[in-house]
């Protein structure tokens, strides 16, 4: 009997368990200072009432024996399929409902994914980078090469054309960096894999905070990629399902590799391994995509981008350098005067009581930078900003 | 780039297609028959109010602020972890919190456990077998041995102590042969898998239908078990959540391997491969296992058992051997007069209009036996059983 050593090679990750140390300390011996968290990465606003009444008529519907509703053989529902797919035409893009699954979440299908790609793959990752890309790679024993964000590329690394892959990460907005590939960026991306028969996994978890009418919010809206990409979303940041639970991963049926197409694959791993979300929930994510869900939600995504934009004006009257906060709820900005992340970190806290995240916990390229989030109340990111001013001006 | 290629090894599952299409065929040809489905292995009973009202109530605590839930960060409320725990305790085990891990159901868990397991190991499963067990196992290149469930033996295959293996699946009660382990069985499993170093992997999904008080309905009420097993159990058959998904696996602080907890490696991989489950089917869970919940629920298993008994009482008045039927809402049946499963499945369509799942779908053991469900109407399954005894008497 052995375990999957490949596990003994993941690094703790010490983040957010060593923030909330320092935060503790810090208030144990501050007991009367109010502190403002911009570190976090979870939506604070309740689902939209349309959300709400679609879940309670669910649940309503469940406890009759004329309406209730047993296994979910189809990987989602077909209306909730449809309202995905009618999601995607008012963005020019058309999908088969059969190649939409539907999930708990992109964090389950970006992970889960790697299940029907062969162990000999070369995988390439963005650095500075959400963890969960990298540690699902190190669980099944491969070793990801990073390519490199930083301000010279403002955090859109490119490929180099002098190295071949077979599956990279694109995620656009990006977390952690709110920084958005435009159309002529990722037609770059999708016609080098396509010329290197690579896979694009493009993770656009945020495409809903996208304000620029010009800039991309599928993969797909780019010419050739459905020969190349698999796209993963989420109703988490969209709808402030954090806590709910609904994603869906389209998988092209144009996109075959060793003569098999990978939609067929994937359903085969999703009819084994998953048996499909609640219908409960289906129903709130069905809620999400009507003209009213649509509304409502976007009113949510408005107030979080106020917040951005409270945030992101502060830095750029500091003259700090920053990217992200127009079309991503994310604020990615350097470290003033050559502090380390965790420096920065340290006077934030006890000099503005105010909590962020340390880029260095991002991957290597990370080090030097510090992540703010809009998720939080209005009144006290112009505070936090406020203070932030105070001692950096 | 290469596909998993172990996914080119999986055999197509055409069983339930092929009965659709056989029932099709049958039906255009005699549109005016009555058919009675037997074969159904979903239940058909609605929600329990209670756990209705719950989820309604915990969709309204989702759209206020005050009351809303974000990411659940810890494989599980703790109140459903509490709940959990409790109905351990009443059956007499004592489960830590944090040993439970809330996911979308046994099916999910059952098959995602390999990730933290080596690819070395050598793997036994019973057959006739629910597929998913052997099926992935193909799908990470691991090609597992059968042990024989078979009359002699009741379906209850027993460990051959020449033979040594790493991980055994144990269902009970079974899918799809309906045989419940004793205790004195499964002490016999724990100390074998002590005694050579190996984990069961032991599927409770069924535990609530054991009406037998001397029947165990958790591998940890056998002493040792917690060294050597994992359990995985759902609320899918307990409480009709076939259509609302939550389970929960119990992984012991205990068990220990390579000097490795495994409770921690799962713990590392749902963290990073897993998002939680919907806070409101956590809520309707929760539900499940609260007294009124206990009665409401227990009254659906009781109309299926009851099912289960006129299934039972009319095989044993024919003199057909069959295991199953009184701990469980399975029926499995050796066909009469030497049929296979297939021309079993014929017969009982065309002269009797009943439609079951042959036996054979299950693995090879399965050649000659069918299995019968209760999870139909009452009337229904009176008038199936009239039917077939008219037809075979």
């Amino acid at each position: 009997m052995n375990i999957n050593q490949n596990y003994l090679n993941l690094k703790d990750n010490y983040l957010f368990a060593e923030i909330a140390r320092k935060v503790k300390e810090f208030k144990a011996a501050n007991p009367d200072k109010d502190i403002i968290r911009l570190g976090i990465g979870d939506v604070t606003l309740p689902l939209a009432p349309v959300v709400v009444d679609a879940m309670k008529n669910a649940a309503i519907e469940m406890g009759d024996a004329k309406t209730f509703r047993g296994y979910d053989d189809n990987q989602g529902y077909d209306f909730l399929k449809s309202s995905v797919a009618g999601y995607y035409a008012k963005k020019g893009v058309s999908i088969d409902e059969n190649e939409i699954f539907i999930c708990d979440g992109a964090k389950s299908d970006t992970a889960n994914i790697l299940d029907i790609f062969g162990a000999d793959n070369a995988v390439v990752i963005p650095d500075p980078v959400y963890p969960v890309y990298a540690d699902t790679n190190i669980m099944v024993g491969r070793e990801a090469s990073f390519i490199d964000g930083n301000i010279g590329n403002t955090f859109l690394p490119m490929p180099d054309t002098n190295v071949k892959f077979d599956i990279v990460y694109l995620c656009s907005p990006n977390n952690p960096t709110g920084a958005v590939y435009n159309k002529e960026q990722l037609k770059i991306w999708v016609d080098y894999a396509n010329s290197i028969d690579a896979i694009i996994l493009f993770d656009s978890a945020y495409e809903a905070y996208v304000c620029d009418d010009n800039l991309p919010t599928s993969i797909f809206q780019i010419e050739g990629a459905k020969k190349c990409a698999i796209e993963f979303c989420s109703l988490s940041k969209t709808a402030g399902f954090t806590g709910t639970r609904c994603g869906y991963t389209i998988v092209p049926q144009s996109l075959v590799r060793n003569e098999v197409g990978l939609n067929k694959l994937w359903r085969r791993r999703q009819g084994t391994k998953f048996n499909g979300v609640s219908y409960i929930v289906q129903r709130g994510a069905e809620a999400v995509f009507s003209e009213e869900g649509q509304n409502q939600t976007k009113e949510g995504i408005a107030y979080y981008m106020q917040n951005a934009k409270i945030i992101s004006d502060a830095l750029s009257k500091l003259g700090i350098w920053y990217s992200g906060g127009k079309n991503s709820p994310y604020i990615w900005l350097k470290c003033p005067n050559g502090l380390s992340s965790w420096e920065f970190f340290d006077l934030l806290l006890t000099k503005a009581n105010v909590v962020g995240t340390p880029g260095a916990g991002f991957g290597a390229n990370g080090e030097g930078f510090f992540r703010l989030t809009s998720f939080g109340d209005k009144d006290n990111i112009i505070e936090a900003m406020k203070r932030i001013t105070d001692i950096l001006k």
